[in-house]
């Protein structure tokens, strides 16, 4: 991690760099790649307006992580993780696991008590799955068939 | 129901009609209120590519009730219904139930196959987890302590 340092306000060159790591994680959808980037978009263009926060954990060049998260909407200090990502070729060396555990401490910094995070039922969402389960996410409920026939939304929750 | 007459457009007045249409039926608090008038100014921005859409129900002069709804975001065909108001001088008559339904009907005509409901788990609310039990929705879920300590969110859901 000697050469990596966290970021948390929003570059210009985000757009790209978010659009590129989604991407190449094969993880997202064309619609969720262009949902994920237009988020970076509207942080970029509404500032603290803005209710999404980002982490983003990057080398000397690139962005090779990141999280985006937020205060859910009529809620007391419960917030949804939206997204996170890795960039493939850093994957296996514990970095998913440092960008969660750091952004957890940031909302729990701003009086956060409790993140949701929520993901698909689907086989290639397996690992996606064990990774939260792994960091003490339960899973609180699964929407049977919510994305389309076969394809369940699973919710997990953890009290910070 | 033969003064009244139904309208999808969304027009610039509908934001000051929304305003105090939600208010005045007290089961919306400051920030809910907001919410709904952010989305009506969000759909006359920007039209077609704002997924909201907007079923208002008028008498000659005001917007009496009104339901917004839209498809679910990384979904195949299933709809959330967002808001749904009926002005509090005219409850009581089924009103509520005919927004309801013709709102499930415009969504079956795009495709809709499934809509789903969130609500809160406080007493304040049982006449509306009344309504939707009543109109053939069924409770899939509830998420202890989702809003704040106490208050949880239900979610129902309805096959269409």
């Amino acid at each position: 991690m000697q050469d990596l340092s966290w970021r948390q306000e929003v570059r210009a060159d985000d757009i790209i760099a978010i659009r590129n790591l989604t991407a190449n994680t094969r993880f997202f959808s064309t619609e969720e790649i262009s949902v994920a980037v237009e988020l970076v978009e509207e942080k970029l263009q509404k500032g603290d307006a803005c209710s999404y926060q980002f982490l983003f954990l990057q080398d000397n060049q690139n962005v090779i992580a990141y999280s985006c998260y937020g205060l859910i909407p009529f809620t007391d200090q419960r917030f949804d993780l939206y997204w996170i990502a890795v960039d493939p070729k850093r994957q296996g060396l514990g970095i998913g696991q440092k960008v969660l555990a750091y952004s957890e401490e940031l909302i729990k910094k701003q009086g956060g008590e409790q993140i949701y995070i929520e993901t698909s039922s689907r086989p290639l969402y397996e690992p996606t799955r064990r990774f939260y389960i792994r960091n003490d996410y339960q899973q609180l409920t699964l929407l049977q068939d919510f994305y389309r026939t076969g394809d369940s939304k699973i919710i997990y929750g953890k009290k910070i």
